[in-house]
Parts: C-alpha cells; sequence; structure tokens
C-alpha cells in the first residue's frame, strides 16, 4: 500500500523516489497523481515527506485535481536554461532537474527512479546531472522488487473497489459476446452467420468487443485475446482477424480492460466451444477446470504463490502434458506460470513463475491471477480459465466478478 | 523516412540503434515492427543492416507479423541466466543483453538507445551491461535530435493515406458531435438538454465523443479536449466534466485520435460558440481566424517553421494581446506555440517554438498542425483553431481533412 512507501525506501536506502512522465499509462506517476492529463511531469517524493509534482504550467487545472503539492516548471525558464546550456536539450534538462532537486533540498543521497517514459531523453539527461549533482546517486530498479512494485502489491480497499467495478464492466461485455454468439444464424458448413447473411469472423467478433468496452468508459489494451482453432492454441497470439467463426472449435476469450486513462485493470478468460465440443477438447478443458476448481480450494493466506504453480505443473503432468516443471520452455501443453498480481500494471507482483521469491504471497491486500491453461496448436485448439481474485484482509479468497464456466455454448438456432 | 535512418545513424556516429519496450505506443518500436501484441521485446539495427527483433516465444505469430528478422529471446535461457546472477534480475537482464549483442556481432560501438520503457529498469540493467561490455558505449538522445524524430519528421505516401484516414474518422466524430449538440432542446436559462429532459453537461459530450472514436475502430488519448467557458481559456484543460453546456459561451474542441495499439494520429480544434456569440468573443474568434488563414496563405516549401510562430506572435500583438514574443510564458493572449509535426508521436518534429533550430522546416513531406489561438480563462473564454497539414513533395500544402470553420453553430430548435 501506498502507506508502505516510507518503509520500503527506509529498507532500500532511498533518500528519495523520482517519477517521470506523464500521468497516464505511467502506473507509479498514476499511483500519485490518479491520472489525468499531465505529461511531461516530474514527481519527488523525500523519504518521510510528502510527494511534490512537477507540471507544465498549461496543465495547472489537471495538476490540481491531484491533491499533490505543485510547483509549475515555467518557474524554471526553460529558454534561460537552454541558452545557458549552449543549445544542449539534455543539459538544460539537467540543470532543471538540480534547480528542482536544490527547491526540495534534496543536494544529496541515493534516489530511485520510476516512470514509463523515453529511455533515450532520460539516459542524455542523466548523463549531465551526474555530473552537476556527484553527491546525488541515481539508480534504477528492477521490475519486480522496485519499492513501487512493493508498495502496489497489497491494495486498500478503494482499489479493490475499482478493479471489482472493472470485473463487472468485463463480466457484461463478456456476457453480450456470448449472447451475440449463440443467437446468430449458422450455414450448413457451421460457419456463423452475421445478420445480413455473411460469414461472421473474428474481426466482427474483435470490433464488438471493442465498441462494448468503450461504451461502459473502460479501455481496452490491444492485445486483448478473442482467437479460435489454431490460434487458441498460442497463448499470447490475439487472433486472426479473417478467421471464420464455427462451431465446435475451442476459443480463448482473455480480456484484460482498464480504466480510461490507464487505472486499474480487470483480467479475465473463458475458453469456450460453440454449439458443440469434440471429445478431445471436452476432455482437455475438464482437466483444466478440474485444476482451476482444486486451486480455488487450496489456496491458503500468506502462502509461497509459486506453490500453486507447482501443484498445475504436477496436476498436468500426471495427465500427461508437457510443463515447465520437466520441460524447458514448452510450446504445448502447459506453458506459463498460473498467474500474476492486478493493479495498475497489468502483471505486477505476486508472480507465480519458478524463479519467484518466497516472498511473492497470497498476502491479505493482494489481488491475483489464477490462470491454468492447456495449449495444442498442432492440434488447433487450447484453453484457459482465468479469474482475478482478492485475498481479503480476513483472509478469504474472492472471485472479483463471478461468470460462469461452461465450456460448450448451445446456440439458440441450431442443433447437432 | 525510415530510408534516412542509415544516414542519420553515420551523421550521429551510431554503429547501431537499440530500441525497448512493447510495439504498441512505443513510437520507435512501432515504427519498425507496425504494432501488434510484442511486448517487453528489444529490436536491434546495425548501420547498414537489418533490423532484428528479439520476443517472447509466446508471442512469436504477433512478431512474424512484422516481417522482421526474429530471434526469440527463450534463446537465451532467461532461469539459468538468473541463476548464474545469483538471482540479481538486472545482472541477468545485463547478461542476456551482452548475448544478444553477441550474436549480431556487435561487441564495440556506440550504440543509442530508445523507447518508451520503465526507465528505473532499463537503468539498473546498464550498470552492469556497461561493466560487461566496456567496449560499447550506450547513448541516450534528446527529444528533439534523436535519430528516430529526425528520420520521422519526413513522411512516406503510405503514412500520409494513415494519418489521412486518421482525419476523416475525426472530422465525421466532429461533425456528429456538432450535429447532436445542435439538434438539443434549450431551457429557459440557455442551458442544453438531454433526451430525456435533464441538463446536458461536458462529461455526457466527452463519452459521446469516446464512443464514436471507439466505433470507428480508433483510439482517443485520454487528454483530449471539449471545455467550455473558463476551461476553454485554459489551453490543456479537458474540460470539468460537471459544467453545463449552455449557449453563447465558447467551446474549444480538441481531438487528437489514433490507429488503435498506438498508431499515426491526426490533431484538430475546432472553436464554437452554440446559439449566438457575444461581440467580444465574436471578434477575437475573427483574429484567430484571420491569422489561421493568413498562415495558410503564407507557408512556404522548406521555410523554417519558427518564421510562422513569428508572424502569429506579431498579429497577434498588433492587436493587443500578450505573446510569447514579449511576454514570458504568458497565462493569458496567445500562449503556446504555432504548431508540431504529427505521426506516431503527436508532437514531434518539426516544431514551431522560438527555440526550434532553423532545421525545424516545412520540408517535403512533413506533416504539422498550424494551431493558432487565444486564451482569457478570466473572461471565461478560449480560441484556437487547428488543422494538420502535409507539405506534399510538390510543394503544395494540403489540409488533410476538410472542416468547416463556423465559430456560430446555429441550434436547430431554438432562436435568439
Amino acid at each position: 500500500m501506498k502507506s508502505d512507501l516510507d518503509a520500503l525506501m527506509q529498507a532500500k536506502n532511498l533518500d528519495a523516489i523520482l517519477v517521470i512522465g506523464h500521468a497516464e499509462h505511467n502506473p507509479p506517476m498514476y499511483y500519485f497523481v490518479g491520472g489525468g492529463h499531465v505529461s511531461h511531469a516530474a514527481l519527488i517524493k523525500k523519504r518521510g515527506e510528502e510527494a511534490v509534482l512537477f507540471h507544465a504550467d498549461m496543465e495547472r487545472d489537471e495538476a490540481a485535481k491531484s491533491g499533490l503539492k505543485l510547483i509549475p516548471t515555467s518557474k524554471y525558464d526553460g529558454e534561460a536554461l537552454y541558452k545557458q546550456a549552449n543549445e544542449d536539450a539534455a543539459l538544460a534538462n539537467a540543470m532543471q532537474y538540480q534547480l528542482m532537486f536544490k527547491d526540495l533540498g534534496l543536494t544529496k543521497g541515493r534516489v530511485s527512479i520510476s516512470g514509463n517514459y523515453d529511455v533515450g531523453v532520460v539516459i542524455a539527461m542523466l548523463a549531465h546531472f551526474q555530473k552537476l549533482m556527484p553527491e546525488i546517486e541515481i539508480v534504477g530498479e528492477t521490475r519486480t522488487d522496485s519499492v513501487f512494485m512493493l508498495a502496489m502489491q497489497t491494495k486498500e480497499e478503494s482499489e479493490v473497489v475499482r478493479i471489482r467495478n472493472m470485473g463487472r464492466i468485463t463480466t457484461e461485455v463478456v456476457g453480450k459476446v456470448a449472447e451475440y454468439l449463440t443467437a446468430c444464424d449458422v450455414r450448413a458448413d457451421e460457419v456463423l452467420l452475421k445478420e445480413d447473411g455473411t460469414p461472421l469472423i473474428v474481426g466482427d467478433v474483435h470490433s464488438k468487443i471493442r465498441l462494448w468496452v468503450a461504451e461502459r468508459g473502460a479501455e481496452l489494451p490491444d492485445g486483448f485475446i478473442f482467437a479460435i482453432g489454431r490460434d487458441a492454441g498460442v497463448p499470447h497470439s490475439t487472433g486472426t482477424p479473417t478467421d471464420l467463426m464455427r462451431l465446435g472449435q475451442t476459443i480463448v476469450f482473455d480480456i484484460y480492460p482498464a480504466e480510461s486513462g490507464g487505472g486499474y485493470f480487470y483480467d479475465f478468460t473463458r475458453t469456450w466451444s460453440l454449439g458443440y465440443a469434440t471429445p478431445e477438447a471436452q476432455e482437455l478443458y475438464d482437466q483444466v477446470r478440474e485444476i482451476f476448481d482444486r486451486l480455488m480450494e487450496n489456496f491458503d493466506l500468506n502462502a509461497p504463490f509459486k506453490n500453486y504453480q507447482q501443484m498445475t505443473c504436477e496436476y498436468f503432468e500426471s495427465k500427461g502434458h508437457k510443463t515447465p516443471l520437466n520441460t524447458k520452455a514448452p510450446v504445448e501443453g502447459y506453458v506459463h506460470s498460473l498467474g500474476h498480481g492486478v493493479g495498475l500494471n497489468i502483471h505486477e507482483r505476486p508472480f507465480s513463475g519458478s524463479t519467484a521469491g518466497d516472498d511473492h504471497r497470497l498476502a491479505p491486500g493482494v489481488v491475483v491471477t489464477s490462470e491454468p491453461g492447456l495449449y495444442y496448436p498442432e492440434k488447433g485448439m487450447g484453453f484457459r480459465i482465468e479469474d482475478t481474485l482478492w485475498v481479503r484482509p480476513d483472509g478469504r479468497i474472492e472471485t472479483l466478478a463471478e461468470y460462469p464456466y461452461d465450456f460448450v455454448l448451445p446456440m439458440k438456432k441450431w442443433k447437432k
């Protein structure tokens, strides 16, 4: 939680944290600013002190919505700095950061840097900054162990409310897609037809998904998955827009909308087969469902998350599938890890892969996915079931948005 | 253009360029990969050679769509590296980069780094990498003078086709908004009413804009502007959702949709006053319109863009307004620069501010905005007119999407 930041900074021997970039689609900045159109901003938080947001003067109204202490960057007279730096933009930028640091009385110590931003610009600036302020040590952090990732991994209830709300929107959209598909007419060769009598293709479904998410005021990263047949068997294939929608083929539908402007995510997957399923597909689906349910019964408060990756691998191996437990980077069978934290990042702590430390736990306040799957691209099929779960302060595991687990979706106007 | 990259690398003494991050919402990566769900990737292009994309094995189908030479990162056995690095993720990451560089025969020289990515992760990795490969010098670049920004500033016709298409979508949506607003009923106090008889607020209009853009398959950064009254007088205020829509107040509508997944942008602004305009607003609008038209008549092939900023300032000063020419960071009058290039970045070369070099020119192939404006937040009004223009290879300046410049939009069911 945000209130952990000072203790985390202490543990990592950081005197301050510097965040750069926009408030949108930039989790560390969003965490403080709460979104809004604040671009090319910087935020500095000294340990034990309030954060200060440096913003463009034109964006003062947007910046004010953050409730943070504000300093407009117009204070630093960029044009004069640029001239003083002999028109070296990177040097002028470093000189401005020097003034900003000095304004906060920050003249020495260790400072971490975070934020999604143009890395080349930052590296060019830092090359000068480190000469201008040799007593400041700017340090990077790894993706999984940064102070932000550590703070963000446990959520306040107000954050869970927002994730749950995205879950409601997600399952509403998934329900609309199921309703739309099952109401389609079906041609003799089992291809679904649109209202106008032409074949329904995956691209048509992608458009509807985008529209139904947008209607609900959320945003949908372009990598969402609605894929059929062989594509369903490749975990991150988004689906080929020209593929025909057909009965009896596996459809993997993995959708992770976020609050508009790069806010909280929800992550969700169902696997469907329209009209009927082949016996082989049904058998594999049932295995995924069985381990999914078994996991739900076995998740224990404070257990290392990777224990459940182990459990999942052992189950799938017992059924004769390859898994990362005994095969390096398998491309069929169970090919990924069980889940991940979800928040302002679609993938965040805790992680469940075999290299994740024991500190990646199902601690009170974490929000994680559970998403076992099986993939057989050569057989033209793939399966995954995924819900987003909250480990409640009382230790109970709550599915943040309920949705049925039916594999075969009966068609309203078609019978075998 | 992309074909300029080798010459630009030579001029900047770069032996290779390294791009990191996702293919979406990451202009340098998108420039090569063309979008798609390719995440946490890296791309290396040696001078005079084809670019190579390093991608996660799970994303092989998406990566293949790029047509680039591919190397799956599974080749490098992340788990073994992590162990070898004593579970130091930043060191393991640097060791993987070392292997990637060696695979391309890149063991010494100057390499620029670009891409929107978590800067802390990159800085942590580079701290190790520079020790592992001391003969490789990794350099940052400034925002305006990077090889990418220089290459991107002139567009191929195939890129202009995509920008023009976004212009068509933009003006369609703007037309729908105008149609919707002018069809509203109006209360005695000049507040617009929705179909259900309740007052229309700015937030309602924001929702419709989002929806109509999404319906057309485009995406809309959250900072688009539809603002009325005082908010219209603050250039980057996005509009207060609870503001009532009223007659006779200035509305600034600045919208810049992009192709889904972070592709090409279009940038467009109109200023409206519904039903009627106050004489003061009409006078100020006419001034903005006059300089807008005068600029269109005066844009010359290959002229420095900032000459037109100068022309705009001189015109507005002659009318008694403050401008950046004689006032530092004015908050009323003409408060910004005239325009900017548009492409995969909403703001790119050429720039028109007074600190832009003479090499920011209206060269054949550039796509720029022209967007003079006047802002008087204390008077509760603001004005801007903006089109996106292509400097054609034949030297003609083409407005990429035509739309009327009417200021007062007559209401269909209301008369003064």
